[in-house]
């Protein structure tokens, strides 16, 4: 349960004030930074976090810096209202709702070079600068001791805890399993976007990657061979467009051969102009 | 006068646990990063950070990242146990000399992106990129309210700036005047790869830019005869081969034609194998 009166700062000195303050205090801070439109996923993520900190932060900003010239910044949807009443609700105890983060000349980057490239990287030029560099404003102004991501935005969380390593910033950083709909497909603020027979064939992703497990689990270790069982099942979707479906080493995210250790099959669907990313983690038994 | 008995840290996680400890008990806490080889001109930047703070950090550590392939890494100077005993008398609490800066599979760099492009950074390729970056690393571990920098490498100070402002560090950034031996030449760890006859002739750094000076005391407002006047004193010492002699906004550091606000003539000019660095500001006076 929240232990402080609900409470929405909107400027990044309050913040950081505030921060620093309830750290002097001693209070465990936890932020789970989000671009609202707050479904079951998120909520999962405030929930971990209530249970790691004293001090729930929630951090609320569409970051114009992770979105590419043709992709969906103007539409991406929002209700900041609703944002609030369910976060209170999963025990938030401040959200921080910027409107100002960027000031005039900015001009700085952070970059997680070979994390970047491939995948999503690949496909969205920019885009995991503007992620890692959001990341580490909204870090220096909640002062977190914890920090909730999901493992959907799997490519995200590997960068983030690279990040995170290499610039020392003493956060620890939890990632929570991706949540899914009765029939399989990831929960996305991204979903909306989709008509119903997209919606319907959507279920082709997760479908996928069962498949490509359900052959890991029957020994194959072959990424060609995994990755085709995967890539057959989405590409039966006449909507589908498949944007990549890979497997990559878990940690580094380096394209494997054969799976020895823990590796990812990530995959990138277009229906539409709609974008839909999954990705599932297999780890081999040890011997 | 130094609160705390004098200290040496080597491990980022000891530094960074000693300075939350700090930090919660309230203390006010001043870094002051280095390459050590200490001579006045850290000095007064330790006097500095001694009267803004209750804990003074000298972090030493001489950083790969920011030097070429073909610069001075090698031959940099160092002098740990001396350094160390000039920075107990200037009143250092801690002193940070990391062992292990940068883990396996390090990949993450800050660019400063515009502020990086002109004068040492069109001669020095990914200099700043490694100055950023391990800025970032040694604030991240020391968590200071205030850190002090050398007007010398004008700059470095500019982008740290900038850099602390868009990331917001909450930092705060201090510019300490360079210190100058009594026939104008700027402080610096090089000025020991001299010869006796470039030690004679790098007195034209300082004597050109108040050359410089001298016009705009005067009314001189062209930047290219500001420049030009700097440049006939500097290139009259026969062993100096000028990288750059420019006048450049003092905050943007873009190229200006008439100075109407505070510019920077900034200079750097190779001896041999040493590469020296100098620089004005200059500031009209208010009507």
């Amino acid at each position: 349960m929240s232990q402080y009166p609900f409470e929405v700062i909107r400027a990044r000195d309050a913040m950081r004030a505030r921060a620093e303050d309830l750290r002097r205090d001693g209070r465990r801070i936890c932020v789970v930074p989000t671009m609202g439109f707050l479904h079951e996923g998120h909520l999962s993520l405030l929930r971990a976090g209530r249970a790691r900190s004293d001090v729930l932060i929630m951090t609320l900003f569409v970051n114009p810096t992770q979105f590419g010239p043709n992709e969906d910044l103007d539409r991406y949807p929002r209700d900041e209202q609703g944002d609030l009443r369910k976060a209170q609700e999963c025990g938030v105890d401040l959200a921080f709702c910027p409107t100002d983060m960027y000031p005039e000349g900015y001009q700085t980057t952070v970059e997680v070079h070979e994390l970047s490239k491939p995948l999503c990287g690949a496909a969205r030029p920019g885009h995991f600068s503007g992620v890692a560099s959001v990341v580490t404003k909204l870090f220096h102004v909640t002062c977190p001791h914890v920090a909730v991501f999901g493992e959907k935005d799997y490519q995200q969380l590997a960068l983030i805890r690279r990040m995170v390593a290499d610039l020392d910033f003493g956060i620890d950083i939890v990632g929570m399993p991706i949540v899914r709909e009765a029939d399989g497909l990831a929960l996305s603020s991204r979903n909306k976007y989709l008509s119903d027979e997209e919606r319907k064939q959507a279920v082709s992703l997760s479908r996928g990657l069962a498949a490509a497990r359900g052959a890991f689990d029957a020994g194959e270790r072959s990424a060609e061979a995994l990755v085709a069982a995967a890539k057959e099942v989405v590409a039966a979707a006449p909507l589908a467009r498949i944007d990549y479906l890979e497997l990559r080493d878990a940690a580094s995210l380096e394209l494997v051969d054969t799976v020895t250790g823990p590796v990812v099959i990530a995959t990138a669907v277009c229906f539409g102009n709609t974008r839909l990313i999954d990705n599932t983690v297999l780890t081999p038994p040890s011997e």
